[in-house]
């Protein structure tokens, strides 16, 4: 796959919306590069994520995915709610914390322009939970991963990813943290590199080319 | 499981011995603490660790798995090889590159103090070759782990972890490098610590005390 550079971001939501906050922050303060977040959708009505994008002035839409009876038919909204395939609509989709498995047909309206980030160090802990399962494993290092999204459960192609310690006092909530502190880096300087068309993926090895003139968070 | 505290180790090995020679270089310097290199068995004979360690002065012994016909003929050799039981023996057993599963049999005999080290963040990537596996993968964190060992392959306790960066022109051969330079500082700091009698384990969870006097190099 040839380097892609999406630059209007759907933002794909289901709860809090820290991720997406750690956006629109970047965005405020000039850490998108040409990134734009053109709109959010949550599968969740009410979510707080919700209220973040219209207090950034950024479009925002609820698609209930219980209010549609086949996954097919939840995608087909999601797609109409943003915009995609419309003049002007988004070339990129950001899952932040959206607890949705997609289909092969989402994505294939995004080619190699759909990431995701997880709570973890992939490929251990995939799936829900990430940070409760790693404190239950035992693991001494946890961590967050930026990926590719393919049609798997956390499984598409690595673009980077940042270890925190894990503490002997921790429990879920305070690890969740520590890891989500990283993920607020990482996740708007991949946004950018993407954007910028830093990013290249032959098979599972991705490749992102140093920014000129403004420094690089990850790795 | 209380805090045990061996302090007379017998090191399996199967080949080149780069973490056990990181063991001898501590003990020479005097970072092992009260912990001790009591003798070294290698399934494999003429491997390089056998004569790293008969040049350090310590009793090296081959017990080929090949040479006996069940697994359990196997260990009662190398139980028999390394002392195990005897007065002085060895009270602790540490894996340094051993490519052998070990029986819950095996393990008795060293209650709570067997550990290994393995190339990768587990629980990613056990089993053989990790770091080809973390390659192929396309993970962009790498790095060691060392555990107690079970009778699961690469699936006790977990000490302690380190992580090391992937970069894009890395090959096995490099990336094995750097993970070992980050071995050769955790396993003789958590060898230190097992005999220092700062290690407990309470189900999966492992609390590593910190050391007085000198500063840990992990975590």
């Amino acid at each position: 796959m040839a380097a892609v550079a999406p630059t209007r971001f759907a933002v794909l939501v289901s709860g809090e919306g820290t991720n997406l906050q750690a956006l629109l922050d970047a965005r405020d303060r000039g850490a998108l590069g040409p990134a734009t977040i053109a709109c959010v959708a949550s599968n969740r009505p009410g979510a707080r994520a919700l209220s973040r994008a219209r207090a950034a002035g950024v479009p925002a839409a609820e698609v209930d995915h219980r209010a549609h009876p086949s996954r097919e038919a939840f995608e087909d909204a999601l797609l109409a709610a943003i915009g995609a395939g419309s003049p002007g609509g988004p070339d990129g989709v950001v899952l932040a914390g959206f607890m949705r498995v997609l289909t092969p047909r989402f994505l294939a309206a995004f080619p190699g322009a759909v990431v995701n980030t997880h709570p973890s160090l992939l490929p251990a802990f995939p799936g829900v939970a990430a940070v409760e399962q790693a404190l239950g494993y035992g693991t001494r290092l946890a961590g967050c991963t930026v990926h590719f999204v393919d049609a798997g459960v956390d499984a598409g192609p690595i673009i980077a990813q940042r270890a925190v310690p894990v503490f002997d006092d921790d429990d879920a909530a305070s690890l969740h943290a520590r890891i989500q502190a990283e993920e607020h880096v990482l996740l708007p300087a991949i946004v950018r590199a993407l954007a910028e068309g830093r990013i290249s993926c032959e098979g599972r090895r991705v490749v992102v080319a140093r920014g000129a003139g403004h420094a690089d968070q990850f790795l």
